[in-house]
C-alpha cells in the first residue's frame, strides 16, 4: 500500500489556503502513485490556534472547509486533521481535536483524539473533550488504526504516566494492520531523535508498520520541524523526511526493502535551521517582508542578522550600530564587517546627543544623584528607540537579539535591547550562541572571527564585561538548566557542586526578572523548556528558591 | 454550630507567612466562639502559584507547613486549603487541589476537588488531578460536605456545561447537614452578584446551609474580592464578608434569626476598590514601597493616579508630566493641580530637547522622509525612557496608565506609553473611566473637571483628538464588548446595526495589534474578560474577522 505523506506547512486560521496547500500536496501524492494520503494534526487549521477557537465563526469555517475539501477528494483517501464540534447538550469541552477520513467527495469517518497534552506549551483540554473510543477504520481489507500526536506517545516518552487510556494498546487489542498518526509535535533540541525511538518502538509494540506525518513551520514560538517516518512492523525506522522544509513522500511501509539512511545532524545545525525556518515563517506570516535589528559588534546580534539573512534574503535586513562615548572601536568595525559579510545595509548612528538630551532632561529631577544602572539603561533604550523609529518609518519588524542566559537573569533593559517583534535566538543559552557562531564559521569566516574571540560586553560603561557581573557563561547555562528546565532548589543545586553564592545570586535574579520575561518579545523555542507559553511564573511570589 | 469564615489574603509561595495568617484568623475566631474554621482554597499555598508548583521542593514544602499547621490546631477544627501529591504510581497529573481538615494536632482527612476549571484564567489541568469521590465527612454527629470553588458551580453558572460530575448532588445523596466551600474566586464586575445567586440556590438543592469562604487580594493580574458568603437551609443570604478586605466572621448558619442586609455596591465603587487592592497587593507583594507615573493632564494617567494615592499614600507616588511643543497648557496645569488634589509630589521635565536630538541622530538614516507616526512614537518613547530613568534612579514601580479600549485598538505606543510594571487600568473601557472619574468626583474635586471634561488626546502632533483616529468610544467600547469579550465575528456585529467600516477597522486593529498586547504589563482583570491569562490569541495568524 502506497501512503502519501503531506508533510505541510498551515499557516493558523487561513482555510482557504490551508486548503490549498493540502490538495497541492495530495495532487502530487497521488502524481507519486499514493493510494492514500496523510496531513499533519489539525492540518486545515494551523497547530495551535488557541483561543480563535472560541471565535463564534472559527470552527463553522473550519467545516466549511473540510467539506470543500471533501468535495475535492477522489478515490485516493485523504486523511487530514480538523476541528470538530463536540455534541452541544453533551458536558464538556466545545470541541474535538479531530481526523476526517475523506474519500469520494465525502467525509467517510471523524476520528477524535483521546489523549490531549495540558502541559508545558499544549493547553488541549482548554478546548477539547477527548474521544471516548479508538476503532480500527476499515478500508479495503485493511484495518487501519488512526491517531493523532499525543495518542501514541508511551509513558516513557513523557515526564510523566498522564494517562489511564493507551490508544495503541486499545486499536491493537481490536486488531490493526497499519497505524497512521497525524502529528504536530514542536521542534526542541533532541527531539527528532526521541520521535525516532518513539515511533519504532510503537511500530513494534503493535506489531505494524507505522506512518507519522508531522507539522512543519514556525507558528508563534512553536517551530515544528517536519521529520516525518515511516516505521516497519519490526520496528526499523524506513524513512524520514526532511526537516524544516515543506514537502512531500510516497512510500510503501509494507515494502521494507530499502532501509533509511538517516544522518543525525550536529546539534548546532538543528538550532540554526529551527531558528531561519520560525524568524521566517514569523515575519512572512506576520506580513512583514523586511526586518531591522542593531548591530552591537557583540556575537548576540552577529547570529542573529546571520539567521535572518538567511531567512529573508540579505537585501530584507538593515543593521544600526549605535555607538556611544563607551562603545569600543571594535562594535563598529566588527559590525560593518558582518554587515559586508552578509551582504546587508548597516547605518551608523551615534547615540552620544540624544543621551545628552535625555540626561540634561532629568538633570533637576536627579539633583545630582550619582550616575548608576539607570544611566545604562538609557544607553540601551535610546538604541530601543531609534531601532523602533527605523521600524515604523520603513515598516520593518524588529529583532531582538538577546540570548537566555541573559533573559534567564534579566542581564538586559526592558524597553531597550529588548524591544523588537521577534525574540530570534532567546531561547538559546549563551553557550549555544558560541557553538552556533563556530559552526557558521566553519567553512569560511561569516561572523568576525573578532567578533566570536573577544570577551562579550554590553559597553554600558568604560570596559564594562559581562563577566564582571556574571558567573562565567559555562556556569552559568549549567546552573539555569538545572535550576529552569529541571526545576531543582537552590540547595539541590549547591548538593551538585556549584558555588553557594553564585547559585543563590543566580535564583535570585531568574526570580526577581520574572516581570521582564513577561514583557518580552515572543522568543523561538528550541530547548525543551524555553521561557514563553511553556512556562507559567507568577510575578508576584515569595516563594524563593 | 458557631463557624468561623478566616477570609485572608495569601502571598504566593510564602508559606511562613501564610501559615501565619492563617493561624491569627484561627485565634481571632476562636476568641469569637467557632466551633470549626474555615478558609478560602489553597490558602496555604495562595492562588494561583502556577507552574511555581512544578519546583522540586515547592509541594513538599506546603505539605511540611500544612503539618505544622496542624500542630498548632486543637478541638476546634480547621478545613485549609493546600496542595497534596497524587499517587506517583497511578497516571494523570501529580498534584491534588486540596482540603485539610485538622483537629488535635494531626490531619484527619484530606478532600480532592473534583472540578478543575481549565478555561478562562484557569489552568488547573495542567497540574491537578480531580477527586475521584465526594464523601460528607463526619464530626460530631454532623455529616459536612466540603468542596473547593468550582465543585459547587452549576451548568448554569458556566459558559456551557464542562462536567460529567455534580459534587453537591453526589453528597446530598449520600446525605449531608451542612456544606462548606473553600473558594479563590476571583474578581469581575458583577461576580459578587453571581455569587450570591449561586450559594443561595446551591443551598436551596441541598437543603441545608452553605457556608462559602472565598479569597481576597490581589495576585498578579487576578483581584480576589472576599465577599464570603452564608446562606441557610431556604437559600437566604445570613452574611456577607466585605469584600476587598482581609477579615473573620464567626457565625451559626443554623441560626436563621437574623437576615443580611446586602447593600449592593455601585459598579464604579466596585472596580475602584478591586483595582485600589490589586495595586496595592501587585507592588508591596513585589516588594516596592513607591511608585511613579506619567502625567499627561488626560483622565487615564488621572485616575491611576487616585488609585496609587489611595493604595500606598501620596508620599509614596510621583508623577512627572512631560510636555512638547504638541502639549496644551492644560497638560502640565491640569497634571500639577492634581498632584496637588491628591498631595503627591509631580515633576515637570520637557522633551523637547531629547526629541529634537532623537530626531537629529534620525535624521541621515531618515534622508527627508517626510515627518509621520514615527515622530509620534518618539516622543511617547522619550517620556516611557524617562519614566524608566525615574523609577530606576529611586526603586519607584512605574505604573502604566492605558486603558482598555486604546489597548484593545493598538492605541498606544509600545515601549512608551506602554512602558510600566503594572497596568492599573488596562481592562477598563473608556467609558467606564469616565464613570469612575465622576464618580470620584461624586463629593470633591478629586481629579480637575477639566481633565474629565476635555476631549482626550494623545497630543503628539498639532490639535491631535483621540476622535480624529478612533471612533466616539461609546461606539468603540460596544463593538470592543461584541468582538472581544462574546467572540462576535464583524458580520455578526455588523448584523447588529453597527457601522460596517466602523466595526472592520476595530477588528483588524484589534487583530494586528495583538503583538503589542503581549509585550504589556500586566493588567488588573476587573471585567470577565481581560486581555491577559485569560485571552490566549496566537499573534500569527490569519483567521480575520
Amino acid at each position: 500500500m502506497k501512503i502519501g505523506l503531506a508533510q505541510i506547512n498551515a499557516v493558523v486560521g487561513d482555510f482557504p489556503a490551508n486548503v490549498k496547500r493540502i490538495l497541492a500536496a495530495y495532487r502530487e501524492c497521488l502524481d507519486g502513485g499514493a493510494e492514500l494520503v496523510v496531513t499533519p494534526e489539525l492540518a486545515l487549521v494551523g497547530y495551535p490556534p488557541r483561543d480563535l477557537v472560541f471565535k463564534s465563526h472559527f470552527v463553522p469555517r473550519c467545516l466549511q472547509a473540510l467539506d470543500y475539501l471533501a468535495g475535492e477528494i477522489g478515490e485516493v483517501p485523504l486523511v487530514v486533521g480538523y476541528i470538530d464540534v463536540h455534541h452541544p447538550a453533551r458536558p464538556g469541552k466545545p470541541f474535538r481535536n479531530a481526523a476526517a477520513w475523506l474519500e469520494q467527495g465525502a467525509i467517510r469517518q471523524r476520528i477524535w483524539k483521546t489523549l490531549l497534552p495540558t502541559y508545558d506549551v499544549f493547553d488541549e483540554r482548554r478546548y477539547f473533550e477527548p474521544g471516548e473510543t479508538c476503532e480500527p477504520l476499515r478500508w479495503n481489507g485493511w484495518r487501519i488504526g488512526v491517531t493523532i500526536c499525543e495518542d501514541i506517545w508511551t509513558d516513557e516518552s513523557l515526564q510523566r504516566p498522564f494517562y489511564d487510556r493507551d490508544p495503541v494498546a486499545e486499536l491493537s487489542t481490536l486488531g490493526i494492520d497499519l497505524l497512521l498518526n497525524l502529528s504536530a509535535s514542536p521542534f526542541h533540541l533532541g527531539k527528532p531523535l526521541q520521535r525516532q525511538a518513539l515511533i519504532s518502538g510503537v511500530a513494534r509494540a503493535a506489531k505494524v508498520p507505522v506512518v507519522y506525518c508531522n507539522a512543519v513551520g514556525g507558528n508563534d514560538q512553536l517551530v515544528f520541524d517536519g521529520h516525518s517516518l515511516v516505521a516497519d512492523a519490526a520496528g526499523h525506522i524506513r524513512a524520514q523526511l526532511p526537516g524544516f522544509v515543506e514537502t512531500c513522500l510516497v512510500i510503501d511501509p509494507f515494502n521494507t526493502a530499502t532501509a533509511a539512511q538517516i544522518e543525525a545532524e550536529a546539534d548546532p545545525a538543528q538550532l540554526y535551521q529551527a531558528l531561519v525556518l520560525g524568524l521566517r515563517d514569523y515575519v512572512t506570516k506576520c506580513g512583514f517582508s523586511s526586518v531591522c535589528l542593531g548591530l552591537s559588534g557583540g556575537i548576540d546580534s552577529a547570529l542573529t542578522a546571520v539567521i535572518a539573512a538567511d531567512a529573508l534574503g540579505p537585501q530584507a535586513v538593515h543593521g544600526l550600530t549605535m555607538p556611544s562615548g563607551y562603545s569600543s572601536a571594535g562594535s563598529v568595525e566588527d559590525s560593518l564587517a558582518l554587515a559586508h559579510n552578509l551582504g546587508i545595509g548597516c547605518d551608523v548612528v551615534p547615540i552620544g546627543d540624544a543621551f545628552e538630551a535625555v540626561k540634561a532632561a532629568m538633570q533637576p529631577v536627579f539633583a545630582g544623584k550619582p550616575e548608576d544602572v539607570t544611566e545604562e539603561n538609557m544607553q540601551a533604550r535610546i538604541r530601543g528607540l531609534l531601532l523602533m523609529a527605523l521600524s515604523n518609518k520603513e515598516g520593518r519588524l524588529l529583532l531582538t537579539t538577546g540570548n537566555k542566559s541573559e533573559l534567564a537573569v534579566g542581564y538586559c533593559t526592558i524597553y531597550g535591547d529588548m524591544c523588537g517583534g521577534l525574540a530570534v535566538i532567546s531561547d538559546l543559552p549563551k553557550v549555544r550562541v558560541y557553538e552556533v557562531a563556530r559552526w557558521l564559521n566553519r567553512e569560511r569566516e561569516v561572523i568576525p572571527w573578532s567578533t566570536i574571540d573577544k570577551p562579550p560586553s554590553a559597553e554600558l560603561r568604560p570596559d564594562q564585561k559581562d563577566q564582571d557581573t556574571l558567573p562565567p557563561y559555562e556556569t552559568l547555562d549549567a546552573i539555569l538548566e538545572l535550576y529552569v528546565e529541571q526545576h531543582l532548589s537552590a540547595d539541590e543545586i549547591i548538593g551538585r557542586g556549584f558555588e553557594e553564592n553564585t547559585v543563590r545570586w543566580i535564583q535570585r535574579r531568574v526570580d526577581l526578572n520574572e516581570w521582564k520575561r513577561q514583557q518580552a518579545a515572543p522568543g523561538l523555542r528550541v530547548t525543551s523548556k524555553a521561557f514563553g507559553i511553556g512556562r507559567r511564573m507568577p510575578i508576584v511570589q515569595r516563594f524563593g528558591g
